[in-house]
């Protein structure tokens, strides 16, 4: 394994979550999807600027990697971010389905400047109704019906 | 609590699934943003028309009520989904901490048609490096230094 190559580019996602923090686009958080050797999307942090929580920088750089490449996959592409990635990216990144992931800052650095990670992945292990956002589920007669649609039609998952 | 009131939203989340299914968006899921009794953002899963693996319901619906309230957070906002969210969605629901979240479906009936949530969540658990996508960490000396900036500059989160 290649160590250096990977820190190099690591240290381009690191350059970028500074850029990004800079021109107060959000946190200091950056990201590059690679693959074959090339950038297939990159970018940082974008909460602040987009008013969009969802905007991590892992977030922003797999929604452009996958654009290019016209898939909502990304098989044989390693990501680099700059720090260790939050549960939403997490989640991201499985269904975006990379070869390998690559970060430098750790959950611990992160929450050492107030981004703390560490709550949401201890309120994933609550019960739905405990959490401190409640999440509560409802019996709605009519929720099943598009799931037996999907079934029927698809014959199984398409992503 | 008014159940009724909250199954009508839902009812409407469910109505959204169908129909993103339906025009081959994405996956059987639907989701609405409600602030004081009125719809601020909604949509469906859009994975496969936007070939974007974060384009479920969840975050497609917070990402245009953040829009449409030209804000990065939902405080006062209910969240009603057709599925109990995936860990991606968890996510994106407590970065923009609504104040609650009712869903319809759950993980099991998901899983049942092909959606396997269950998998991340178990990935969560696991050390990460030992991840079926492998989670590596380097050292990489530049990285500390934009979270020094941040914490210089911020005095702390702003989001």
């Amino acid at each position: 394994m290649d160590d250096e190559r990977h820190r190099g580019w690591l240290e381009r996602a690191i350059a970028l979550s500074g850029e990004g923090a800079g021109i107060g686009a959000g946190g200091p958080f950056g990201c590059v999807v690679v693959r074959d050797g090339v950038v297939v999307g990159e970018g940082y942090n974008r909460v602040l600027v987009d008013n969009d929580p969802t905007a991590h920088a892992e977030v922003v750089a797999i929604r452009r990697a996958c654009a290019a490449l016209g898939s909502n996959q990304l098989p044989g592409c390693v990501v680099y971010t700059s720090c260790e990635p939050c549960p939403m990216c997490l989640g991201a990144i499985y269904w975006a389905r990379p070869a390998a992931v690559y970060y430098a800052n750790t959950h611990q650095d992160a929450a050492a400047i107030g981004f703390d990670d560490a709550l949401i992945y201890r309120e994933i292990e609550r019960e739905p109704a405990d959490r401190s956002i409640p999440f509560v589920r409802l019996d709605v007669p009519s929720a099943g019906r598009p799931f037996a649609d999907w079934a029927a039609r698809s014959g199984g998952p398409r992503y």
